[in-house]
C-alpha cells in the first residue's frame, strides 16, 4: 500500500562496509562489463543483511506504523486489563510498552530481554499503541473518552464472533518486515505486563515479502484484487484525514482512530466466479486494479461512464459503492491479508484483517461503511467476524510515554 | 540455515531492466560519488522487487526444498487419502500437483488457477511431496514400504498430540521468500485435490526475512539459540547421507526420509535461566553459537576439555548428546519457527518445526533421538506435541510425475 514514507534512518550500519559495497558494485558495473555478475549484486535483495538494519523512528508528533509504507508482517494484539485496573495499573502498561517499543524499534534489546539476540535485526519494525471505550472510567478520565470511541452498530451484513474476535481494552500494532523480530516483540512486550493483562486474541498478517514487489506496489489481497489503492498520500491528507487536531480530546491531538475489522473471505465460491464477473463485482480490473474505465491503477473511476446505455462502472460494485460521497468520507487503509489453519473439514482460512485510520469513525468510516453493508456486490463473498475501534494515542517526544496526555 | 544452494534461475526478467538498474547503478557510484544515493540503491534490497523472480528449479534428481537454502517462510501440511482410496486416486493426485507445482513455482499460474496474479511472484517457490506409511497397501504396493517408514517409538519426553499434529498419508512442504506465494500456493495446491483427501494440519513456520541477515547466517529459533550448525553441505555429504540410494526401495532412488516434529518451547521457565545457564544447558554461547570451547559458530566442540577439573561443555549439554557418536548419526536439519496464537491464559505459543532429512530414520536419526529423550538439559524447556515420518518421493524429469516410480 503505498502511502508517503518516513525515511528510513539506519544504525549499525558500516561505513567501511558502505563503501566498500558500493565501490566495489561500482566497479564491475563499470569496469567488468554489465553481466550476471553486477546483476546478481545488483538483485541479491540484501545478501548482506542491510534491511535488516532498517529503523523506522519511534519519536515525533504521530505513532509509526500508520504513515509508515506497510511493512512485510504485522501482528494485531488485543488485551484486556485484568480486573480492577486504575489509572496507575494502565500508567504502567503504558510506561513499560513505551520503554520496550523505544528500544526494540531501534534495533536494541528490550530492559530485561531474555533473548537480545532477536532484537538486533529491527528491520523496519514499529510498535503502535492504540485504547479502547473500556479503559475510560476505570483506568482513565471517563470525560477524555472521544465521542466516536464505542461499538460500531450492528450491520446486516455482520457475523462478529464478539468472544474471539471482539473489543479489547488495549490495542498493541506490531509491524515489521521480519517475522522473526515481530514475534520476538510481540513476546516481550506481552510477557513484560502479562499479570495486568488478558490477551484476548492475536491477528497476524502479512504482504508479499520486501524485496518481492517494486517499491511502492499496492498490496494484493487473497482473492487476487489489488487492494487498497485509494489512499491519503500527502502530508496534508494526512493532516486533514487522519491525524487528530486535538478539536474535540485535546489529549489526542497527533493521535488518530484505528477501525479494526476481521474479514473473512469465502474462496470456495468465489472461484466459482470467472474474471468478468468478478471484475463488475469490484468495479476493477484484475491484472492491475485499474477502474473498469480506465487503464492504470490510480486512474480515476468514471462512475458516469456508460457502454450501450449499461454503466461501465456497475453501481452495485464494490467501488461504486464504497466511492467517497464527500471529502470527508476518506480514510487510510492499511490492511494485511490472514491465511490461518483451515477448520475441520475446510480448505482454507483466509480472509483481510482491515485497518482503517482516521480522525472520526462516525464521519469518515462510518458513512461508507453503512453504504457497503447496505449493498456491495462484493458482500456475497466477505464475511465481517470481528470488529473494534480504537484511540491510537499521539506520538511522543523521548523522555515522554505513550499516553501521558490521557492518563495524567 | 547453510546448506549448499541450488544455483537459482530468472524468469521474467527483463534484460533491459538488468542492464539499466546495473548501469545506472554503476554510474551514481563512480560519476557521482559514494553517497547516501549509492547506498539506498546498493541496499535498497530488491525495491525494484526482483527477488520476487527468482525461482528454485523444480525438475531434477531430487525434489527441491531440501537441499535448497531454507527459505523464509513455509507450511507444512498434513493430508489423510479419503476412505477407499486407491492406487489410481493415489496417482490422481500426485499428478496433479505435479502439474500444479511445477507451473507454481516457476512463477506460472496453476491450470485453473483462479487467482492468477498471484502466483507471478514465486520467490523461490518450492513445493516437496512426501508419503506416510498409510498409503502403503491401500493405495501403493506394500512391499514398497521403507522399513523405517513407520511411527517413531514413544519417547518419555513425548507429549504428541496424535489427534491433532500426528501422522498423515501424504506431506506437502511448501516453502518461499514470499508468504502471499506460499499462500496462494497450498491453497491451490489443496483445493485441486480437496474431495480426495482431508487436511490433516497445517503448520506454519518462518526465519528471519530474505535480506535482513547476511546470506548463509544460520537462524536463531524463538528461544534465542543459533539453531542448524551442524549440518551437510556438501553433494558428497549429500549424497551419503541425504538422499536415497535406492538399495533398499529401488523406487525410493534420489528421495529422501523426512522426520517431522512439532516441539513447543516453553518460554515462561526458559527465560527465568541466566544466561550462563543457558549456554551450559546448549553448550553453546548465545551471542553466536560457537561451542563452549571454541570461538566461531564452526568450531568444532571439544567434549574432552576441562577448566579445574571440570567439562567446559557439560556432558549433559545438548549438544553434548546429540553430538553422532559414529558417521553414520548425521542428517540435515531445516528447521523453522512457529509462532501461533497463544491459548487462554498463555502468552506464547511458540515452538519449532523440526525437520530432518535423511537416508535411513533408524540408523540416522532415531539413535540420536533416543539419546536426547534418555538425557538432554534441553528436555525441561522443549516439548514434542507432534511427530510424523514421511518418504519424500524422488525429483523428475519434465514429463514425469512425483511418485511415478511408486505407483506404477
Amino acid at each position: 500500500m503505498p502511502v508517503p514514507e518516513r525515511k528510513s534512518s539506519r544504525v549499525g550500519f558500516s561505513r567501511r562496509r558502505l563503501l566498500g559495497g558500493a565501490a566495489g558494485l561500482g566497479a564491475v558495473g563499470v569496469g567488468a562489463g554489465i553481466g550476471w555478475g553486477a546483476a546478481e549484486a545488483v538483485t541479491a535483495n540484501g545478501s548482506d543483511g542491510s534491511a535488516g538494519q532498517q529503523i523506522e523512528p519511534f519519536y515525533g508528533p504521530h505513532q509509526a506504523g500508520i504513515a509508515t509504507a506497510a511493512q512485510a508482517h504485522a501482528q494485531f494484539v488485543g488485551l484486556d486489563l485484568v480486573e480492577g485496573s486504575d489509572s496507575a495499573a494502565l500508567t504502567g502498561i503504558l510506561k513499560v510498552w513505551t520503554e520496550d517499543a523505544a528500544r526494540l524499534t531501534g534495533g536494541r534489546a528490550a530492559l530485561a530481554d531474555t533473548e537480545p539476540e532477536l532484537a538486533h535485526i529491527p528491520s523496519r519494525l514499529t510498535v503502535t499503541v492504540g485504547v479502547g471505550a473500556g479503559v475510560f472510567g476505570p483506568a482513565a478520565p471517563a470525560q477524555r473518552r472521544p465521542t466516536w470511541l464505542r461499538p460500531l452498530p450492528a450491520f446486516s451484513i455482520d457475523r462478529i464472533n464478539e468472544s474471539v474476535w471482539g473489543q479489547t481494552d488495549l490495542l498493541l500494532q506490531v509491524c515489521g518486515d521480519d517475522p522473526t523480530t515481530v514475534a520476538h516483540a510481540v513476546r516481550v512486550l506481552t510477557k513484560n505486563v502479562r499479570s495486568r493483562v488478558r490477551i484476548a486474541w492475536v491477528q497476524r498478517g502479512f504482504h508479499h515479502a520486501r524485496g518481492s514487489t517494486p517499491k511502492g506496489t499496492t498490496m494484493r489481497n487473497l482473492m487476487g484484487q489489488v487492494d487498497g489503492t485509494v489512499n491519503p498520500r500527502s502530508d496534508l491528507d494526512f493532516d486533514s484525514l487522519v491525524w487528530d487536531d486535538g478539536g474535540q480530546q485535546p489529549w489526542l491531538a497527533g493521535g488518530t482512530a484505528l477501525v479494526l475489522r476481521r474479514i473473512a473471505m469465502q474462496l470456495d465460491t468465489w472461484e466459482e466466479l470467472d474474471r468478468h464477473a468478478r471484475e463488475l463485482t469490484v468495479g476493477r480490473t484484475i491484472p492491475n486494479g485499474a477502474p473498469l474505465t480506465g487503464t492504470d491503477e490510480h486512474d480515476t473511476p468514471d462512475f458516469e461512464a456508460t457502454r450501450m446505455g449499461i454503466p461501465v462502472i456497475p453501481p452495485s460494485s464494490h467501488i461504486a459503492r464504497a466511492h467517497q460521497r464527500s471529502a470527508r468520507e476518506q480514510f487510510l487503509r492499511r490492511a494485511y491479508n490472514y491465511d490461518d489453519p483451515p477448520g475441520p473439514g475446510e480448505t482454507s482460512n483466509s480472509g483481510l484483517i482491515f485497518a482503517a485510520y482516521q480522525q472520526d469513525v462516525d464521519a469518515q468510516f462510518l458513512p461508507v461503511q453503512q453504504r457497503l453493508a447496505d449493498h456491495d456486490a462484493l458482500n456475497e463473498w466477505t464475511v465481517p467476524i470481528g470488529s473494534a475501534v480504537y484511540a491510537i494515542l499521539p506520538g511522543i517526544a523521548e523522555g515522554d510515554f505513550l499516553g501521558s496526555t490521557l492518563v495524567s
